[in-house]
């Protein structure tokens, strides 16, 4: 592709809106532009990047046996009703009417219109095992689309949906999905984890993230430096030390008088007490209804652990006002004895000897609190968030964090979409059962962006090969030279005879700017011929990874580089 | 691929909901499912037809020049107000709002889109010439989707759009797009044809529609015997002969009592003139308001040429009951003598003499009416469907009618979008001038569908060999034979190794049940091992498309087909 044909807006202002770097990157370099809040257009780089990444995972889903087909993106509103998403999910699913007042939506997801086909066209348990996938624009009315293709409305996904005879035959499915799904990162050249993930609003009993490694990951992850344990934070399980035996006598509950003492550390340092002898109580919203909330002093309470125990789609702290409103509780002195709303406490908690607590009474904190003497919660479990002080869930080894940007999620659902729905299948003996599902998602165009995150600098983009929209781009430095310009031309040809895909620069600019450009999208090797290719008949290489930069004949320079890129795609296959 | 492996549910019966044979055949052969009106599923076998239709026209408009980009299907609906369209669009254009009570639409075209990025993405003349495509599912919400994939809600189009500096350069790029899809359609492997058209909702000064030929086509298309002129009806030019001196005396107006003689023949044969002597007179409804069209009794009105002259959006015949309501005129006695309503008449009529026409009285005709005498129409123009007595509007010679399937359709559009949306550029003086427009569609879902109607016998689809999802389909008769089932995975390891797309039947089914589905499915070349490989080490190949069958050596049977395959498609590129 020649470079002056292409629209390939390139700027050097960082858009403000712009607030990571996948998404100032991705603007700056022309591979999309905005259309309105959280529609974007992909330009002609922006629509490569995402058909390289489109391209790898459908090769790997097809390996593994899955079956391209493609379901509308507008979805009759009856179908989500039989399995009660169409009142459940939120604001996200955009409803609307058709033209005949009949309900629809724009698809998030499309677990209910698979397993509607499945129970039209699967009758018999000899048409299992079936993995069908589709690679398609999604749309989720996000109410704060942010960070470009990171939390678009629109966005790009591959989903799987598995049909299986049995729960063992659904974890086979499982596994090659998952087996896939490392291949399919893996080829992208991407650093990645596969991690355990808490299932979430699809639902189901099991399910891995696949993450891709980054600072500025939104999701934190934590690692086993022992064993091969990874898991999301918001289902890493804490495992509590074996218990060992009451140190301390219970000492007696006291009121004590702790004047404008409302955080922890105020309270721990004026009481000569650790944070960790302190009862955080903190009154959450649980779907609506406020909820008193226990962590030990110097813990952080892990929001979906929480919500997964209270069985509520949404938690979140109650801001002060509210708290007011609906318990009459005095923020900062909040605690569990005699509190008039439901508790919820982390396991930790009721290890706690001579604890301190608020007393819920302004000014006023207890001390010589003793879970199960002084206060019982209404419901106990492991709702704070994993430390590396904490033991491997697996092995006991230690732990490390780090981040990661959520690319991949599987799920094993069970049998909860197609007993909905009431999607059957008759098995070997005759009898009706009901398919055993999995569903697996890939966000194409967020790859595109995780990559990103994951690798550039300070110049620009470095895209890993498999990704990249161009393999080479050929920089022609002697326009005004005709033996320049030919030998160029002539490699152009030669580069792309050889399949390589060739950006071209043959745009009348200055060196600098050809450079900088270069260097923004990120095509990951750069050839240019210019003066040296006048004084000594050679070319200029430079990887675009590490800025390595050679001298290479000029007559061997497209074998040269084509067994380069050949060396480097075949190390990730 | 293996067909035990593959989704590809085929049916005996006929659906009774399908129509069309396009259709029909889809449903049997497992190529779609409905999920709900207008709204299709496509199963694997759908979508690689679908996949085939894409590349083809991918690898086209790049060819040409234009560079693929992806737009979002949602819409914000102020870009839709800038050029008009929000409220002229009809109840097609399905609108919504988002969570936050904004205006948007599903994308059924994308001029607005695409205008804004060029506004914001193209300054200069220098950036000039640029084409840009996308392949993307759009919506529009038809009042009665039908016929399949001809006319569903949601549907996967080819859209590109040209800016120029000049209506010159627009002419070129629309000349590369003309070209472009001949290309497109002759690689599909269809008999189509280019013919003049109207350029409808979309504006502009110019077009041409792609039609694939089939008995079943929704248009009419009338193409010139003697020279390349082919139109559709809806835009096809009535030219008139030359003026014959007036060959009869006026006569006196005269009222004559025709009772019960609503219909032309009635009232020719009861007169005892020919139906040409009559002037139809029809109330129809024009964007609502009714008016009254004269054509000469043995004519048909084209409602495309009569909207056109019109100025109006949507046309009709009014029912008896409106045209009372609206006029009190009554019907089958209406004629445009002192017609209380306006009146536009065919340029034929104006030629009558001493015409017959009703009386606007219950039982009443008039006879020897005269126009320009007794009765001046408000509108005169081209406003019948041509028929084969009139000449050919470019060279005078004898036309014939055809039916044709639209698939593809490309407009001159002008300035109209660039001059409502301010979207301008710098020309080489300096000056700010708007874009010269061009837009450009193939339906790919419809090609489909269109390639069906026109190849298909009673057995089922048979596709022409670039649209194929297979391009042999080889079946094992032998699966309980060791010795055939091992010949029969050979040859699919072979045909595989060439590049051969091959469906393998390895199900365990009845001979003639096999022979049924791949008949059914379409695939152009039927390889079977069976009995004649055992006796005689050979294999069957058969034709599809004409039944043709030899046996051949099962040695070289991979290679002789390989060639039978390139042979045929180089012929089409």
């Amino acid at each position: 592709m020649r470079y002056s044909k292409l629209l390939l807006p390139t700027t050097k202002e960082t858009p403000a809106e712009a607030e990571v770097i996948s998404h100032q990157l991705l603007l700056r370099a022309g591979f999309i532009r905005k259309l309105t809040s959280g529609l974007y257009t992909y330009l002609p780089l922006g629509f490569m990047a995402l058909q390289k990444v489109s391209q790898i995972v459908r090769e790997e889903m097809n390996r593994a046996g899955a079956q391209e087909l493609l379901m509308p993106m507008v979805q009759p509103g009856d179908l989500w009703r039989e399995t009660g998403r169409w009142q459940k999910y939120g604001a996200e699913l955009l409803r609307f009417k058709d033209r005949h007042d009949r309900d629809y939506c724009l698809g998030p997801t499309h677990e209910e219109v698979i397993t509607d086909l499945a129970r039209r066209e699967l009758q018999s348990y000899r048409q299992l095992p079936v993995n069908l996938y589709q690679i398609q624009t999604k749309f989720r009315d996000e109410i704060r689309p942010r960070f470009g293709l990171m939390r678009g409305r629109e966005f790009i996904m591959k989903d799987a949906y598995s049909f299986d005879v049995s729960d063992e035959a659904a974890s086979e499915s499982y596994q090659k999905m998952y087996d896939a799904y490392q291949r399919i990162f893996a080829r992208c050249g991407l650093e990645f984890r596969a991690v355990e993930a808490d299932t979430g609003s699809i639902g189901g009993s099991f399910s891995h993230e696949f993450m891709v490694l980054a600072d500025t990951g939104e999701d934190t992850l934590v690692i086993c430096k022992a064993c091969s344990y990874a898991a999301n934070v918001e289902k890493a399980a804490v495992v509590l030390p074996e218990k060992t035996p009451v140190q301390k006598e219970p000492a007696e509950l006291t009121r004590v008088e702790t004047p404008g003492m409302k955080k922890v550390d105020r309270v721990a340092e004026f009481l000569g007490v650790s944070p960790a002898d302190i009862i955080k109580t903190m009154v959450y919203l649980a779907d609506g209804e406020p909820v008193a909330v226990l962590v030990r002093g110097d813990r952080e309470v892990q929001d979906v652990k929480l919500g997964n125990i209270l069985g509520a789609t949404e938690v979140e702290l109650a801001d002060d006002d509210t708290v007011w409103k609906l318990t009459r509780l005095p923020v900062g002195y909040i605690g569990p004895r005699e509190i008039p709303i439901r508790t919820v406490a982390d396991q930790e908690v009721m290890r706690m000897v001579n604890a301190v607590t608020g007393a819920n009474e302004k000014g006023y904190h207890l001390t010589g609190v003793n879970p199960g003497r002084d206060f019982t919660p209404d419901l106990v479990g492991d709702l704070r968030q994993i430390t590396t002080e904490d033991p491997c869930p697996s092995c006991g080894g230690q732990l490390e964090l780090t981040r990661g940007i959520e690319v991949g999620h599987i799920f094993k659902l069970g049998t909860s979409y197609s007993q909905a729905m009431n999607a059957t299948f008759q098995d070997r003996e005759g009898g009706e059962k009901p398919f055993v599902m999995g569903c697996y998602g890939i966000g194409v165009s967020r790859v595109v962006a995780a990559a990103i995150e994951q690798n550039h600098d300070k110049n620009g983009i470095i895209f890993p090969l498999p990704l990249a929209p161009f393999q080479v781009i050929l920089l022609n430095l002697g326009l005004n030279n005709e033996e320049t310009t030919r030998a160029a031309e002539g490699l152009y040809e030669d580069l792309q005879a050889r399949g390589i895909e060739v950006l071209y620069d043959d745009r009348d600019e200055r060196p600098g700017s050809k450079f900088k450009d270069a260097d923004l999208i990120g095509i990951p090797y750069r050839i240019t011929v210019g003066k040296t290719y006048e004084k000594e008949g050679r070319v200029e290489l430079r990887r675009r990874r590490d800025g390595e930069t050679t001298t290479i004949d000029y007559d061997g320079a497209a074998d040269h580089v084509a067994s380069l890129i050949e060396d480097e795609l075949s190390r990730l296959r």
